[in-house]
């Protein structure tokens, strides 16, 4: 005999007790007892519960407007979504977000949650599938294959859009301290020796350059992921579902969530395909790629205080040793740096779990859910957080700055087309071994007028960057 | 005036509030609010927990022994020490997992809680770092950048142990199956390309000898991980640690956490180096990469159930379409798929990382230990669901089996030493063109005697397996 | 004294003898000696000379146009490009193609190349540098930091341009099997197991279709490349170059090489990044991605001849075994897998090497196209194969394709609307259990009229596809 | 009429003319037209072909010593054999590297390339196959799937005896360098920031220390791979295989190659296993690693000349810039980096390789190969140019370095143990304030006795080095 605190369902595999206050079934029961994997579950990522109310909701006005689906049950579909989109029941989704079955243990978990609370709404018990069936009613003319890759994209979406403005609000950051060094000179360095001058601010003014480009691609990545599989079903052929289902589906769905989505023309490809986020994960990637490099660069240039290159401090957020009295470390950057090395390895398993698609379907799109997931959330906590405790507080050594310019000999790069490459050399090789600064060498040997190499080196001329010369310049 | 609820500390930054009812302090809330990355945090891995707690412990011991912290300090160290290995407090250690400053914030949340406990433990007010200090006592004649390292390799070992237990178990569940299906004959293949006979026993047999092998490469990797920089302080010098604390210190932490671990022979080297996790990782890149293949294989040999090789059953653990009615799907492998596939993208995570650290200090071994327990712990996750879940129920097909290899092209091969691979190659066409069986063949154009074909297609020579012979063999 | 055969070169380092008959100097001699790495010189990749000679050319014509290099020493370099993108003395390209120094070796390895050749125009000696200079002529107003990058990204487009087209045809290839299979039933498979109906010409055109995606995708990729940054010299800030030269300079190489070129807006980020090298990676890895895919279910579907899949026939291109006669192999599909693999590998090393660029230059560019090259060429030389040796040839097995239709539990599925989830479970579970067809149980059970389940078995109706109906169809 | 310069061959699909001087044969010229990849064919690798040519006369010897093989043609083969490993015939092993057929390719190039060299000593004609089969007695007792692998590993073992004696030479550079650096204090570095003091000497002594490890963990990984599954044939059950034929044939190859290998215990598993490839593959991967992080150490402390660290000089071996005079770059470290990533790349391919290995045979060791040779002959020629044109001319700025020490605001570290952490710290920030020294305001706020202070400023005390003072020392 159950115990009344359980309610008995049933599955090819047999019965089972529910807890009498769950909201999800015995589908959802089986997946949480096969896949205790990471422990982080549906419940982790609120956008992809979100996602999968808002098609299943969608999917009911479909069905209802096609009249394969009463308006009651409809009705009730619809508002347990609604609640859930609106917060409620996230503790329900318990399968973790690694799972087989190429995801239908979480279509299979909101299916039943969302029957279960219309069922309540609708006035019977919890399990009372006779009256309104996960499969059959939430699920109808649905299968997992076309209902969670599109839940992906749209969960995808949401989390790209805060990305979006963690890279301007950074980007930004980067542009205000372009602005502030804009009058600063500094050595460029090229191979990590030093080249010839530039500004600071060109140098600052790179890094928003390089976010604005990686938005840009970010936003051309984030147009494909729109192309959703709805309508197709099991394998793409829409068997089981409405001709006119797919279009009104997707139109309901575009409402619910605010995205103009589009069904692709070849929904068989689309339901086994996974290089939108292949794409899509390899543009986090350059975006990783570009931030580690930022990030390597803030650190070299803040070395120091007093045996590195010392040209900018970063504000110190921590006391940075244990047993280093004083010490303050690049942490932020440093955190960022990791950050994305995750991505870059998120990509790889990205990768991996697409090429491994067979047939008709990809069985391994909730590992790509998962890594493309902690790619997006962590890269945004990455710059918002470099953006909020490391870039706005930056501050220059601007002395330190321009004494390493004057004794500079990559100055004598400038020369090269008043003296000649070979000439130059002489005199580069003559001040790094006598430890002259070249402008005196020049001189002396009467290779140019003083007046003429004035002219040469006027700060605008050296850098091309109108404005270039400080007010106290030299 | 500060609400009495909150406690005052100090820090290079200036003063904070510390909640009364903390444990941690001003270090340790810094870090949160710099290192809001992926939520996980320190309190996820209890086995880095202990590890901080064990290394504190001996620490206490060793200055204690060499005269440097006085009895009563060390007592109320290694007792806040010891209630934390016993489970105690893990909600106070609350940074972060993925952070900046090479674990410095680790660290010091440690030291933080263990001081705030032993003040406790002496009568003391939290805070009151007069009378016993994070930094000066529970940190006595250790740096983050010795601390941190060694705690890591400690909390791997934990893992790794319960990783090859897992394996194990999972070796002896393939074993079992090989010993079962042993008289199961069956057609092999290669490049998917039907090829000769052998056993489902033999193939069975090389899943439990692969990882027979992983386990053997696992226990070396982890030997090398037992190595220590402890001692060498902030760079590996030693500098502030009494000249005998390295080995104390070694011996006391052996003791305590019931390891044989070794003091590095070059601890500058030691400091700095991140080695022995590359090839750690590598190692369990080499675990999953077979895992991941011998899953393959499960999936591909239980295809089916009409259209597929339909060799084996793996048992059905839940529903497998939610549109599809009767479907059962391989989800056990498929999730052990992508936990490899995990594993394989942490490894670049990994490698980058170690990549990454500059002269004297790998500042980015948190997300390297980050990425490392996840491989540990989705891999021993994933052992586990595989041997219980899945190959345990594991059934043959064998009558579909055995017809395969009646009907096999492939048998010719047996024949090449007698009648030549000219002649087999031609008997194989005909076989394949007019869908006959190449044994009728070869007798029809009277290439071999019966009884020699007969003897040459005894089962036991065609696999080399003894006993393959089913005792209602042909 | 030195050997007549020889002349004498001077550099920084002093003097060296350079074979008499040499067309380049002790520039590149240096590099050979301090590169010997892989062997593969910058003659292996007719494409990166054909474009240094074509910025060379453009440059001379920038700089003659702007009075600073005079016409006859002008129009001497252009000829000697011109001959070197005829096919002149490309032998001369000596230097490894992974070699340190950003490429500076490339560029000094076709300054004097260049300026030798156009010396012997001019009626002077090779090394007369005196009347022609490798750096101040054929280089002036550029950097091997502006050259490089831009001969990098030319090279790459002709690469792309003969990859688009191997694309193309292979996706016409697959096109045309869709066409000629439109009428072929087979059962669809999700998760290795048996699904659903579909045609194998579906199951073709989503190869199809994923290449002309991918075409799209690459076609994008390649317009980034488009953006160069000559002009910017050193580090971006055009010194040493004339105000007009960066414009002047692109709409010459814009004409000479046949391509729009862009000039980037921001000189000094175009400088250091490698953002444009990641991404195209990033989209050839997706391409390697869908290919493998592609290139797994062709070998999967062909597997057999009798214990496997058996639906598809890959044309005989070779024996498959040296020991099992008559034995073929799916060879063409595992080198394209092969490929596959070798070009996300490749996506790595350029991820890494991007990374690794510090402050105002990269200097791992080298490695970046050497990577890139190989990933192009191998792509394309993939998909020829693969298009002329395999899929031209892939002949169905349509009657056991039309069996495993009839015999498959999956039909149920197509029941779903008309007998609800779970009595179609429960026929599905009948079946399989007893061998039957899930049709003559529906009948049997009196689910469903005889007419009405014909209709809904009407292959159209199952598949979605007009036409899919064959004329002797059941 | 088949023109005289060609002679007819024959295979399953048909006819086909071979060059009359060709020594391959049918199945070869298959091969190289449908795998025209990469260009590189075995001829790229003598050691691959010194190692089939070593497993063919070995077999010889075992058939022979078995009665199976007549001695007039086992002694021709063996002829041809050693006349192959002594170099001859290299250039007519034509097949790419790259090829599908798991390496049928490859092993039927050598079966012949050796038989019709054999026929020829024997004095028939080249194709004279009825004599002596390149099939049926060059590769009696065989199949590419036991040969193929075995050779794989001895021509890994071969190139890793290189890598091993170049990783020796780095490694006693840069012990040299140690030692005559013993005596240079400086401030050593974490997290890019000034830390505590310590020698040069140590430094250079962590990147030999490092090395060792890596020689020790490579021999390792070498040892896995002398187990060889010689004797296997067709998928480990040795089918067509005398019983005594793999002890015999492993014995004398040990013999022939100088190697002692071991058969190995499950032939079948030996068979489809590619894991001591990919072990081999992570330790070459951790060597990348290592010496990509020393090399950009080397970078670093090489900075300037004027504005970086300047810490040492790296030799100079080529000019630096086309444009700016005088420079010199770390051309040398750079390619190192280079390689590095490429190996790291190449860790990924062979990890998806051999993950992608299917049930009896992974049909992807082509490219494992391909992949593992790149990286060890390229790991080789790196390490080699890393010592012999940079490490051996390293020197020291040793009055810089010393300047840096004296002023670093690090020392402060050593007075935790008699200031204690926090007063400690505030000397720290008044030191970074007000740029005076620290020991100097030690002094002034008579924090220790001057005696004291000095004794503990002591610079073996400081670094932990006997012998760190240098005899001018402080």
């Amino acid at each position: 005999m159950t115990h009344p605190s359980f309610r008995l369902e049933h599955d090819l595999l047999g019965d089972r007790e529910i807890p009498a206050a769950a909201y999800y079934g015995v589908h959802t029961l089986r997946a949480v007892e096969n896949f205790p994997i990471t422990g982080e579950t549906l419940a982790a990522t609120p956008d992809l519960i979100d996602a999968l109310a808002a098609i299943k909701w969608a999917a009911a006005e479909a069905n209802r407007d096609l009249g394969l689906l009463d308006p009651s049950r409809a009705g009730a579909i619809i508002a347990a979504c609604r609640e859930i989109r609106q917060g409620a029941l996230h503790d329900q989704f318990v399968v973790d977000l690694v799972q087989g079955g190429a995801g239908t243990s979480s279509n299979m978990n909101a299916n039943e949650v969302i029957a279960n609370r219309a069922l309540e709404l609708l006035g019977h018990d919890r399990g009372a599938y006779g009256q309104l069936h996960p499969n059959e009613h939430v699920n109808m003319g649905q299968s997992t294959n076309d209902v969670y890759p599109t839940a992906l994209k749209l969960a995808a979406l949401s989390g790209l859009h805060r990305l979006a403005a963690a890279m301007a609000a950074l980007r930004q950051a980067f542009a205000g301290k372009a602005a502030e060094f804009s009058d600063v000179l500094k050595i460029g360095r090229t191979q990590l020796q030093d080249a010839v001058p530039m500004t600071l601010g060109q140098e600052f003014a790179t890094y928003a350059t390089m976010l604005g480009e990686d938005e840009a691609r970010l936003t051309e990545a984030a147009a494909l992921i729109r192309e959703i599989n709805l309508g197709g079903t099991a394998i793409g052929t829409g068997l089981t579902a409405h001709p006119e289902y797919a279009a009104r589906v997707r139109d309901h769905l575009s409402r619910i969530t605010g995205t103009a989505l589009i069904t692709a023309p070849d929904l068989i490809e689309a339901t086994q395909d996974c290089g939108a986020f292949v794409q899509l994960s390899g543009v986090l990637k350059r975006v990783a790629v570009k931030l580690s490099k930022t990030c390597n660069d803030l650190r070299l240039l803040s070395s120091g205080p007093r045996a590195g290159l010392h040209e900018i401090n970063l504000p110190a957020v921590q006391a940075g040793s244990s047993i280093m009295p004083g010490k303050v470390n690049p942490v932020i950057p440093e955190v960022v740096n990791q950050v994305a090395f995750e991505v870059i390895g998120n990509d790889v398993t990205i990768t991996m779990a697409a090429e491994g698609g067979q047939l008709q379907l990809n069985a391994f799109e909730p590992v790509i859910f998962y890594s493309l997931h902690r790619s997006i959330s962590h890269l945004t906590a990455a710059c918002l957080t470099l953006e909020r405790n490391c870039v706005r507080g930056i501050t220059a050594n601007r002395e330190h700055l321009r004494a390493m310019v004057e004794q500079s000999i990559g100055l004598v790069t400038a020369l090269n087309p008043f003296i000649g490459y070979q000439t130059a050399t002489a005199v580069a090789q003559e001040a790094l071994q006598t430890g002259r600064g070249v402008l005196e060498i020049v001189l002396e040997r009467r290779l140019m007028a003083p007046e003429e190499l004035a002219q040469v080196m006027h700060w605008d001329a050296l850098t091309g960057a109108v404005g270039a010369t400080p007010e106290t310049g030299s």
